[in-house]
């Protein structure tokens, strides 16, 4: 991953973790429970689109690779494995 | 898509299609309205099922082949396309 | 469920139902993998759409019926349905 | 929320908090992208389980209460509330 995508996607998850210490206080101070839930639905969000850069990232690195290379066990692994990861983000 | 494939995801799709029906006439029965939401939610694993054998598929065809040709504006349209699915999916 | 919302609810499905045939024709024809998964989508969302439409029903009628009433055991069982439904709709 | 539910939920806040702040130094580490994807995902599931349990909390308290109440245009604001928490978690 190049440096300025790998700043960004730190800062992002530093915001998502800071965002989650504000909901912490939200429930010490007995905040309406559906604003809660909303503030999370924020954070999943924010998560979804840290899940998104790292798999553009990861198409355009390592699977480009494979496809382009000579290995065609390395190839397959790699296609299963994004099929594999966007089943598992179509049943969460 | 090879033909054993697209029988089977019109095989799938037409299972999902009959399903609803199937649905349609639970609630014209007055079934119980959470059995219901159950019989949804499967129909919706089903077409889930069908959007990763779609996705393997194009992996495996216009990826593949984008991402080995030399129009480098054709790979990162695919790559872009596939990245905004994924966003897609997460969204929903 | 009242029966302009039945009414509602049937021809949302054979609505969905007729779009899934629609997108088994798109199969057939060869038509273009991300478009069939973003059709696969639209199908998805309309369902989504009924399961709301029967949780609204639900809440209006089975359950607010079960916490007015006098039976503990019958309210706790409709919450905890409630609240599996929802669970259920997150992992999806 | 009673207390001991109101600890439960701040620990798994807190768990997911740094959850986030491991995930952060394993791309500050390049550890392996796919990696990363199933850690968010891991940390998601987490937060799902909270937004579950903030849910359960509210339909048992404010839910049950307007629904016990005399002031039906309040049970309708509950009730919609809820069906459209409901309906923003099946879109995300």
């Amino acid at each position: 991953m190049d440096e300025s995508t790998k700043t960004a996607v730190i800062r992002r998850l530093a915001s998502a973790a800071g965002h989650i210490k504000g909901i912490e206080r939200m429930v010490q101070d007995d905040v309406y429970c559906i604003d809660i839930i909303k503030q999370i639905q924020a954070v999943q969000a924010a998560l979804n689109k840290v899940s998104t850069i790292m798999l553009d990232n990861h198409l355009r690195t390592c699977v480009t690779t494979a496809i382009q290379g000579s290995n065609p066990a390395e190839r397959e692994r790699m296609l299963e494995e994004v099929v594999s990861v966007f089943a598992m983000v179509e049943k969460r």
